[in-house]
Parts: structure tokens; sequence; C-alpha cells
């Protein structure tokens, strides 16, 4: 059996032979004599065209055959060079494989993303979730070809923690303690003894305080996995359950670090421009007009680099009427990091050295006493991308900012080890993997880059 | 700076050329007019031997230097073909970055696994942690090469799931509600409708149901992820937190799953035998003699195909004493298993159609009504390594099934919707990634090869 991509590629070579396919109809038109199924095997976005004639034995049941069937194809391959797509399968058999009743929810329509999300197992069978997920796949793979093509060492961090100062999100909670009647001990408090790690357990807001003590080991590291967020709100950016990629770098300071981020978006960007034409293409055309161009240019950008403070200063001098004015000391707004990448540097830029009561309390204290080295990442039409710090190596420094912040010490002791024994100037940075897809797809709405997203109230399928 | 893998790679290039390298010190060995510092900068299994001498500014400090330390080396490298490392770095300048203390855990000495698990932070700088979760890397990549390469898309399923009917293990719940003073509907019971997601939630035991999902949409698909079983059994090879990957086909029976999962070992195991030979080295000499031999022989051999009916009858003729009986219709006891690939086929072996009262509700009901479409991969010295099934396509015989084993049909409607709309012949196979670590280190507990291992009473780091 050969598969549509397949024959997109070696079409030459398969002109007027035999070949036998299966997939799913998208439409199926039928004319007296004659008839037009346009299947989407999975392969490939595209749609293949079979034509079948009155001289199929099974003609009249296959004129029958209903949007969101499986079938079984087989035919002569045909080359049409002056359509719009570069050939067509004459069919000499078209077999049912599964019907699809005519309440199947996908027709061949528009349908909002609303109500595809309430069908999310059926929706890949769009073209547009096919392209999304297609490129989900694409761009996961990439991320991790750079990384392992620069000797990183991928590790896999807990999911369940019983750390919670990371202080990076609300948390879950993980037990196995029946709620109906949770076990008190004498001072009537939970008795965590009698749960399932005999603590406390929450699902993990961040894998880079493992991915330091790896770094330590392995110089390059990379985390690519899950990470979760208790947090109530419901925006378009925000999920409960999300994908990050963590690398961690031992002697590597806040510019080696940065280097890295900007080698490896550009790695992504480019290898998904070669890899997806026509998914780059689609989402051009039906999603963000001027996306190949804005993929394109990031490439050959330059991506600027700016302290925080001179950011405000830039904004400051704009003049432009911010909602939320531009102060010293503040964080950025969407509006202000709009401004700075979409109108004044028309570009990526580095927002780097950040106040440091705004920022956590393992980044790197700088000379000033009052920022840290800290980095985000700012990209035209999504704003933040990657945040990352040098982590502060000195072990009195960071005991200072752990008491000054109220982190607690023991359930970190660990933690503090890596300062202790043979620490190292060290740096490191967070990308959600989701932000990036959005970034490259011009999807607006995280939960139509995640194959079944969980946010507030919602965890269904 | 260089490191030490691109040394080793370029050496003959690198011979008296000046150098600077940043790593951690595993030995000093000080003499009275020179010494010798062994460093690994966690780029390579291979320790670098750096000389040095009288000469240096600092000499008496550099005698100092503590194991664990992390240092900074500037020097000229030097062949040396006929020693055991091919070549050393004689020092011009040595400098301590990050001192390290005399109680550092990981003194040049023989350390129990049971005291390396309790720093779990500090052993990945021991040789064989360092090897461990290098591979842990090298594999995990080479599983997405594999899959990409054949066109699978990747799927990210997802971790917090509302299904628990997926049978495959008990559950951690996943709440944000407060333990302290659970809210209570009217008749008394938890009211989940307050909970984060308005129901209630556990940690996923599987990703395939949604992977099935995307199968009948791209065809060929697969995901690599962490799942989550709370059962309370301390053995060897069972961790609370651990990473499947799990590959879902339409349009496959079980011979193609097979097929499928045959040529992903083999190709993993060359993979690595390839891109590290070292590691191998190392844990054929140190963990499993032996094991470079069972690789390269599995590469080479056929794996052999058998009933789990015949393979009850293997294990009757065999007139071995069993602690348990072999009998039709009931499970495999690891001395089967042992006895089956060791001892009978010398090699793995894919037992098939098994006892459908011992499996899943999801698993396509055989024409003899008794057994089911199930295979195990068995592997010598493993035992099961893979577990998968053609799954049942049919509507009628899918929820027939459901009712006999009370599988709750409601929340599983989306599910049941893939053989509604367009369904077709698939199948698809978990493999524990964990076990394929065991089987290609020869490392004997799940708490080796995880970073941060989670089993029943521990979730530290």
């Amino acid at each position: 059996m050969q598969t549509v991509k397949e024959l997109a590629i070696k079409k030459e070579s398969y002109d007027q032979k035999q070949v036998k396919l299966a997939g799913w109809v998208r439409t199926n038109r039928a004319q007296k004599e004659f008839g037009f199924l346009n299947m989407n095997d999975g392969t490939t976005l595209m749609n293949l065209q079979v034509v079948y004639e009155e001289a199929l034995e099974n003609f009249k049941d296959v004129q029958k055959i209903r949007v969101g069937s499986s079938i079984e194809v087989v035919g002569t391959l045909v080359l049409t060079p002056n359509m719009k797509q570069p050939f067509e399968v004459k069919a000499t058999s078209v077999v049912l494989l599964g019907d699809s009743p005519e309440d199947f929810p996908i027709q061949p329509k528009r349908h909002t993303r609303e109500f595809l999300r309430e069908v999310a197992h059926l929706r890949p069978r769009t073209n547009l979730f096919n392209a999304v997920f297609r490129l989900r796949s694409v761009a996961a793979f990439s991320i991790h070809k750079f990384f392992q093509e620069q000797g990183f060492v991928y590790v896999h961090t807990p999911l369940i923690t019983a750390n919670d100062g990371e202080g990076a999100g609300q948390m879950f909670q993980v037990t196995t303690l029946p709620l109906e009647k949770t076990p008190k001990d004498e001072e009537g408090n939970i008795d965590y003894k009698k749960d399932f790690f005999a603590r406390r357990t929450n699902l993990t807001v961040t894998g880079q305080l493992e991915a330091e003590a790896y770094a330590l080991a392995f110089r390059n590291v990379y985390t690519f996995g899950p990470t979760f967020r208790a947090e109530n709100s419901n925006t378009q950016r925000h999920a409960s359950e999300f994908w990050m990629i963590e690398p961690e770098m031992a002697f590597c300071d806040l510019e080696g670090n940065m280097a890295v981020a900007e080698q490896m978006v550009k790695y992504v960007v480019k290898d998904v421009l070669n890899q997806m034409p026509e998914e780059i293409d689609f989402f051009d055309q039906f999603v963000e007009k001027g996306l190949r161009q804005k993929l394109e240019k990031l490439v050959d950008s330059k991506f600027y680099r700016i302290t925080h403070k001179d950011a405000i200063q830039v904004l400051i001098d704009s003049k432009k009427k911010f909602e939320n004015k531009p102060e010293f000391g503040q964080d950025l707004a969407t509006e202000h990091e709009k401004y700075l990448t979409e109108e004044h540097f028309k570009s990526p830029v580095f927002v780097t050295d950040w106040p440091k009561d705004i920022k956590a309390f393992y980044m790197r204290l700088n000379d000033d006493n009052q920022t840290v080295a800290a980095v985000d990442l700012l990209v035209p039409g999504s704003g933040e991308l990657i945040g990352g710090s040098q982590r502060e190596e000195r072990l009195d420094y960071l005991i200072k900012r752990m008491d000054e912040m109220g982190v607690p010490k023991e359930e970190l002791d660990w933690y503090v080890d890596l300062r202790r024994y043979g620490g190292c100037v060290h740096a490191g940075y967070g990308m959600g993997f989701e932000r990036l897809l959005m970034y490259l797809s011009g999807v607006e709405n995280i939960r139509d880059v995640i194959p079944f997203p969980r946010t507030p109230k919602h965890a269904e399928f």
C-alpha cells in the first residue's frame, strides 16, 4: 500500500502505475456516470482526488459513500500538470472500510474553532488541525535535533514534586488520600505521612531546578516535557497543562544564554520553513496573512539586545499614550512589548537586566544590586517567547535571596548544594512550546495548538 | 573554549595546540614537583588528564584543589598514543572556579547505588550515571528519529484526565480542592463542581486512547511522554512516574504492529551501539557482562512469533518444574517468560493472541471468541518490553465488551465515536522507556535509570 505523501514525492515514477491507498473521505461529488472522491490519508495536508466511473462494479454504492468514511482505493495514478493537484487516481476499485453516518460532525463547510474544540477527537481531520498538529510534531523534533546536534543531553525532570518553592505559579495537588475522609494527625492537620509519597506533592511548574543539577554534571542539558499551572485564568495564551523546553548550560553566562536562544529559534523556524512549505502557505493564506514573510524575516534578522532600563527609556521617549505608564522598576505590559518589537525595533528583542524585585530568587544579582541577569525574548506578534537568566552561583548571595523572598531552604537544600560543591557560572531559559507554535502558525488561541487542551473547568477526552 | 568531546573527535588537529577547558575534578594526585588532575566536563564519559607542574604561579593552590571542584584549565594538548587515554593537557593555567569541601558526597571510591539515590542531584557526576543518563538522552532521540523518519506524527496526549476507565492501573488524583475542608454537595459527596476542572481528575496511565483519535486522522502517530501509576509496589521494575512510547497506526493489523515494533527496537539498539561505543563498553565491563554481545545479537536476530496457546504448550512440554504451573488461559509468569526467551528461543519473541479475560476491553476479539489480537514482546534478560494489540474497530463488539467489563461508556463516548465515524483496522503498542533503558544498559533497578525517581514514599528533589 502507498501513502499520498509517497506518491507526492515520487509522482513521476508512479505515473500510469497501479497504486493502493486508504484514507478518509473529505467530499464525494457523485455525477451521473462518474464521480470524484476527495480523500486524505493523514500523511500530508494534500487531499487526493479519486475519479470513479460507472464501470465500477459497486458504482452505485460508491456514489453513496459519505463524508468521513474510511475507504480503500486501488487505481491508476495519472499526472495532472494543469490542475491544482499534481496528480489524481483513476479508481479500478473503491471499498468502503468504515461508514460515517450523516451526523458526522466535520462536514465540508466552515466550522468555528469553538465548535471544533468540542470535537477535539475529530478535529485533526480538518485541514487546519491537520496542519497545526503536523507542525507541532515537526517543531518538536526540530527542537530535539537542534539540541542533540549541539551535544546537549536531554533530561526528563520529574512531574510530581514536593518542592513548592519554585515560585512560578499555583500548583495542582497530587494525592491518593480519600477526599471524602482525609486522615488527620494529632493536631488536626492533614496527615501527609499517609499520602502516597508520605508528604504533600504537587505537579511541577518547571524542570529548571533539577535541570541545573544535571547541567552541573553534563555541562549542556535540556528538558522538553509537560508543566502545569493551576491558575484560574481564561485567556487565549494560558493553559493548565503545556509543554516547556528548558535548556541549562554550565560555564555559560547571560550572553551565551542569549546566543543559544537566538540560534535555537532561528534553527526551528528555518527547519519548519524547509520541512513544511505547504502548511506554512496554508497558515499564511487562512490564518495569518504575511506569516511566511514574518518567519523568513526572522531567520535573517539580528535579535536586538536592550536592558530593561533602556527599554523603559525608549517607551518614555516614544511619547506614545500607553494604558500602562512605563516605569523604571516595573514589569513590561503587553502594549509595551508590542511597541518595542513591532514599532521600535521591528524585530525580535532580548530585554535584559530586570529589576530584582519582580524576578525569581535564583537569578544572579548584578553589581548594581538593583537588577538581576535575567532576559526575556520578545517577538513581533507574540510578545514574550522565552524567559531566562544567569543563575546565582554564589552560595551566600543565593541564601540571602532565599531568606529575603521567604523561599523554604530545607526542601531546596539539594539545590543549594549545587553551589556548595563545584558550583560555576551557569544559565538557562524556558520556552513555552505552545507559544512557539502560536508564533509559527499564527493560531491565536493556545487551545487550538494542544491536542486535548486543559483549562479551568475543561478536562474533556 | 573547547570541550573534551571536541578534542577527542579532532585530537590530531589539536596536537600541540593551546586549548581551554572547564569541568569538574574527579581526582587530584599531587606530587612534589607536579601533579595530575583528572577532570570530566560532562560532554563525554572520558576523563581528561591535566598535568600541572611547579612552574605554575599558583602551583601550591592547585595541589590543594579538591575532588568535586570546578576548574578552568588552559594548556597544550599532547597526544599520548601509548597511554590508556589518547591525549592529555599540559596546563599553563589552572583556575579554581568553584570549591568543593571535603564533605562532597561523591568521593573517588565505590558508592552503593542506594547511597547514590540519596544524592540524586550529584550522582550524574559519577561514571555510571554519566553513562546511564547520556544513554537515556541518546535513546530518546533515537526513538524520535525512528518514528519521524517513517513519517509518524508525534502527539502530546494529555496528562491530566477525567477518564478513569483506561483500566491500566491505579491513578493519582489531581485537585485544587482544600483537603482540610473539602466542599460537599447536598448529598454529602465531594462537590467536584468546585474542583479546578469541575470534575474529578487523575494523572493518566496511558495516552493510547487519545493517540487512537489522532491515528484515525494522521494514519501513523506516536506519543512519548510521562505516565503514572499509583500502585504501592516496591519492585526493581516499577516506578510511580515513568515515560512511555505509544505508537498507533491506522490501516494496520497485528502483523504490521509487530513489524514496526521489531524495526523500532532494532533501530534503537543499532543506533545506541553506533553512537556510544564507550558507554556500552563501560556497561559491559561494570554492569552486565556480555551486554555488547547481547545487543549485537539482537540486531541480527529474527524475533519469533508464537501464540499464547502454543507458548503454554512449549512450557508444558519442557517438563520443567515451574513455581507457577503454566496453564492455558492464564497469564505468563516471569519464570515462563525467562524460559521462552532465554532457554527455548534464545531470542526475542512475540507472544500473540492472548486469552480475552486477562486483557483490556479495547483489544480486538479473534474469531475463536476466546482470544484477542494482543501481543507482548519478551526479550532475553528483561522479560516484557512491549505490549500491544490490534484495537477493536467494530462498534458493536466494542460496546459489548465495554458492557461486559463494566467500562463506563458515557465518559468514553468520544472514544466510541472513533468506531462510528470512518473507523478502520488499527493497532498500536506501548513500550515503557525505562524498561528499554534497563535492557540497553543492564542496570537492574528502575530507580537508577530515572533522574529523580518517584516511588512509594519517595518524591525527593
